[in-house]
């Protein structure tokens, strides 16, 4: 194996990908994180923290896809959008592929995040550096859910996992205050991990979201740098309505933007949840 | 390191799942093949063959929940069902569910292959081996299908992959014999790969089942540990009205199987693929 480089992913024990390193681009390793982004034959650029994958160039369609045109295409007016997290930037393009959005802000905690995106991920975030719709605010998300006056049809939680630094967005303090910065009628999502390989990080996001909000669902991707089986996403809002919206209405509200995974169909499928995942988000509902 | 044992999957260059080995239970290497069994902390036991991860205890109720169920239940009346490969004993267990079910015959290629599964996976197998409509014959299941006489209401190909010993149930030939010995109304479903790491797999297996059937289609699974994102299976038919059977139907049909990731509206929210593997299929069909 000399000469191979590769790097294992850690985020859970006793199993893990392990990704083959054409080149090491940059690595950083301070205290408490270590960063390091490689280019994969498979997944081109691959995005490490502290063991666990954030991103690759390769498959950042299909997360960001799933988690930005959902909510977007099953809201009547998504004129104003929060993201909180989503350092890469992936997210904010997909979001601001939709004429509909006025507004869209991102807030990072870190702002050598961003430098960092635009700097390596250019390839799908280039966009977004230039739309005048879109601005950061670099601010703990918590913080700014509890403090800003402003207000939010559509807000994407697009956090790392549930331990170390994101764990203040899987709290029930925190989605308390994302309801109150949220308009009537509107949709919050939310990255709830692998529910097979996470079933106790999912039944407590589950369980804390749905104390809060009248309906509390979720809905599938499957990304194949997030193993293990399906990914939810948490769809929270006091707008039941959001969950029933035709085919033909979100296709009216997708022309004109190309995608590579979302459909329509697969948007209203996606929301049928394989039984044992179904179980634990109703035990956590109704605990 | 050390101290510390690991098992790799090779199937894929360039990128891989590892896991920890608690224990080695069995290990078999000859010329051509190398057979693994360990037992993973999360997984439970792991068997490899040639760097693939063929089943896990923990999660091989997906992959065979959807593989059986969905034909079962869109069929009429599903009398006689042949499996071909399928070794671990999975599939058979799940179709033996049915009590609309007949008799059960698996094809397999190598008899050893079921007294190992008998052995060591008789957690999920066992009640296969006491069921009178079960039966085996050894032979290869292309051979089988070329110069059976018997016919068959539903067919499942729960090969291993394209490439090596499985590559002979990927040809049209293969196909073409399916079709000769499926009743009319009969339904063909066949392991298709993960598109995402095998797009040329999928599209050669798909335009293969398209030139013989008057419907070639596909639906979806997320299997732990065939990563990749979605696996598809392959859905080959002459009747289309099995695509349209209602959640109701389903229902009934389904009545007292008990299962973990099977549900009647999953089954048929797996037909709605995400575009890219929707665009990989039409390319296919039509070429």
């Amino acid at each position: 194996m000399s000469g191979r480089k590769t790097i294992s992913e850690t985020l859970h024990d006793g199993v893990g990908m392990v990704f083959d390193a054409e080149e090491v681009l940059y690595e950083e390793g301070t205290g408490h994180h270590q960063l390091t982004l490689i280019r994969n034959p498979v997944f081109g650029k691959v995005l490490v923290l502290d063991g666990a994958v954030q991103v690759t160039s390769r498959d950042e369609f299909i997360y960001h896809e799933m988690l930005a045109h959902v909510p977007l295409a099953a809201h009547e007016s998504p004129a104003d959008v929060l993201i909180i997290g989503g350092g890469d930037c992936g997210l904010a393009e997909e979001v601001l592929k939709h004429r509909r959005v006025g507004t869209l802000t991102q807030v990072e905690i870190d702002a050598s995040v961003l430098d960092f995106s635009r700097e390596h991920f250019a390839d799908f975030n280039a966009p977004v550096f230039d739309d005048p719709r879109f601005r950061v605010e670099i601010a703990d998300g918590a913080v700014f859910a509890a403090e800003t006056d402003r207000r939010f049809d559509v807000i994407l939680v697009d956090s790392t996992d549930p331990t170390g630094p994101g764990a203040v967005l899987f709290t029930t303090e925190f989605y308390r205050n994302l309801k109150r910065i949220l308009r009537p009628g509107g949709i919050v999502v939310s990255q709830n991990g692998v529910p097979f390989l996470q079933p106790d990080e999912f039944s407590k996001a589950m369980k804390g979201l749905s104390s809060v909000f009248g309906t509390a669902t979720c809905y599938l991707v499957s990304v194949p740098t997030y193993f293990g089986g399906h990914m939810t996403l948490g769809w929270s809002t006091d707008n039941p309505a959001s969950l029933a919206v035709s085919e033909e209405t979100l296709m009216e509200r997708m022309a004109g933007i190309e995608t590579r995974y979302y459909t329509p169909a697969h948007h209203r499928a996606a929301f049928a949840l394989p039984r044992f995942i179904e179980t634990l988000l109703e035990n956590a509902v109704k605990s």
